[in-house]
């Protein structure tokens, strides 16, 4: 098999790849080891800034979005026991979509089947070799066969774990990590959610945040230990502590509870994100901690900027912006890594810290929220930072 | 002897407080254990909130401060070996006065003897006591005789290291503390500064200020170890470690070191700020790292606050202000103490930093300079944020 770009990993970051090369004329092909099934039933990240969902109408991939999707205008900040509004609207007059990564997963798979252009599941064995050439090649079976893929370029779009980042010899990447001392327990659950908008909270016990899938389903998390054990935490205590940290100790609506988990919270970085012929995308390349919702954003944003640069490559002969494609993302990234600590540094409670620490950090919530330039700070982030083209 | 307000402490927060009472009618008497010349030499912070210079001007306090004071409308932040320039004067129109906390000293001094008003130096075995009755008393020995001094109210404005604080019976304060794993190495030089404005540089080595206390005058300050020696630092030392940090390598005018010194690096707050009839003001109830430029100008918004307090009681017989004179100055404090660890925490290298914080605190910088609301954020807190007078 032959094509100019071998996708490898149908995550947002892939998938809204392969859309973006097909409306330039790039050919792609996508492969991915997990399930259809698998993949549009994986609950994670849930928020768009303004201009990913603009992007995604502007492709003709946000009808579903735009019907069952929810706009919010602002977050709620609670803390000592109120809460106080951000109104995005009124402070940058924009507002982000909260619509499921596994819903957009959805819509981008079926688009790209629609097409009939090729999108591969359940595929093993995945290799990727000949970085360093021009003709490097992802190696994989599909249904019992062994394929040969040979390609201009590869797109790493498989994830934190996936096989590509280990494919660039030792001694390329610099990893910058940081792991944090808390996890987060979040639960599914059939239960409207209390606030049109969501809350972050910051409370004495910790964390807790509302969030929602649709009108009917909640998504709430609480921070926790890290290695915590679920069994500790039947359903009734999960609503007790939900209640304490996000109302003032009752009046969630409650409902069945679908989906439990524990996940870590880490900031993970890999420079460069390029090696030869191979470019990373997304969480292959990085990770941040949900506070800040901007996990799937940084996907799209790597990828817009990949498909630029390949566009320009194609088009024009021009290999300046692939040479930049790693500085350009990462100057964002590392924003977005920047933002995603302040939002997790604000809201939850450090083991470490000392009484001082913990009055510091309720002034910070104090001024931030008696301040507009803090609150538009905030704002301007969340919805999402202008995107940068280019070095500076 | 019998006074309204016997005020401990001749430093910014006694020596203001003195003029605000007087301004208001109300009989104070200062006392202070230094020389005067000690207390008129000893080179402290440098920059005063532009409602600080307005209210000394006003009460006829700045004639000498409008003369030989410096506006300046900016500060320039350095990182990556590039000069970024935060104008505050266009971001919130105001700006901050460049003089000598002695020199704010010695203005007050001078005026507070002009009018024949108490103001006794030099005193010893200093003690309170009463506290909690309706006639507080001020005990001490001045010109070889042991006084005692009767007042309605006590203004403890004697410093971290005075008397007045640990007059509070055991029990009744909390005490919130942070030490930095830093300190500053500042030299006062014969030398004209680099720049009509202050440079705050985050370098590989280790912060760096430069600032000056006129325009022959530098105030310059690199990072250090919290005990490191100064005999490590021969003058030739420090300037080529000061040219690196400021200035890419060369190029800061240099000059005689006339003082050279090592300052801790504290954050410190004790709440409440009173007992019965002992009020604690400026350094006596709270420490903020220099790096925010905010030690003065909290002193002067804790007596503003007590002046304020003192005169609706003997006005109009009202205590609700005065029961409130903590609450009402803790949450300026707390404001303060957050805008200094933050600039603290972008400004220093600290040693257990990973690779990861390090990006992320250029990150940081990236962001502030590129954004004009974080560089409002930031504006506000430097220029000083708006006075609170009562709990909302």
């Amino acid at each position: 098999m032959r094509t100019q770009v071998g996708i490898v990993g149908a995550g947002p970051a892939g998938l809204f790849l392969s859309h973006l090369l097909q409306r330039a004329g790039i050919d792609c092909v996508v492969i991915e080891t997990r399930s259809r099934k698998y993949i549009e039933e994986r609950v994670r990240a849930g928020v768009l800034e303004q201009e990913s969902s603009d992007v995604l109408r502007q492709m003709g991939l946000g009808a579903r979005m735009d019907r069952e999707g929810l706009i919010h205008h602002g977050i709620n900040l609670r803390f000592n026991e109120r809460l106080h509004h951000i109104d995005f609207q009124d402070l940058v007059g924009k507002g982000v979509m909260v619509y499921g990564q596994h819903e957009v997963v959805k819509d981008l798979v079926q688009a790209r089947l629609d097409s009939g252009a090729p999108l591969l599941f359940e595929v093993s064995d995945v290799a990727v070799d000949g970085l360093d050439t021009k003709t490097p090649t992802v190696r994989f079976t599909h249904q019992g066969q062994a394929q040969e893929l040979v390609c201009d370029f590869i797109a790493g779009c498989d994830g934190f774990h996936g096989i590509c980042r280990p494919a660039i010899p030792e001694g390329v990447l610099k990893t910058y990590e940081r792991t944090y001392p808390f996890g987060w327990l979040g639960i599914l659950a059939q239960a409207q959610p209390a606030s049109e908008e969501l809350i972050y909270s910051n409370h004495d016990n910790g964390f807790a945040l509302l969030s929602m899938r649709s009108p009917e389903l909640g998504r709430l998390y609480l921070q926790c230990d890290p290695e915590e054990d679920l069994a500790n935490w039947p359903d009734a205590r999960i609503w007790e502590e939900l209640n304490l940290r996000l109302a003032g100790g009752k009046g969630l609506p409650e409902g069945p509870i679908l989906q439990k988990g524990v996940t870590q919270m880490r900031s993970f970085v890999v420079e460069p994100m390029q090696y030869g012929r191979l470019l990373l995308a997304g969480d292959a390349a990085h990770i941040v901690p949900p506070t800040g919702a901007k996990g799937m954003n940084l996907a799209f944003a790597d990828v817009r900027v990949m498909a630029r640069a390949l566009d320009a490559f194609y088009r024009d002969g021009r290999d300046d912006q692939l040479a930049a494609y790693s500085e350009v993302c990462l100057r964002r990234i590392w924003k977005a890594q920047r933002f995603s600590w302040f939002m997790t540094s604000l809201m939850h409670r450090f083991p470490d810290d000392s009484a001082f620490d913990r009055r510091r950090q309720l002034a910070d919530l104090d001024y931030l929220t008696g301040s507009r330039a803090a609150m538009t700070s905030l704002a301007e982030n969340y919805v999402g930072l202008p995107m940068e083209w280019a070095l500076s």
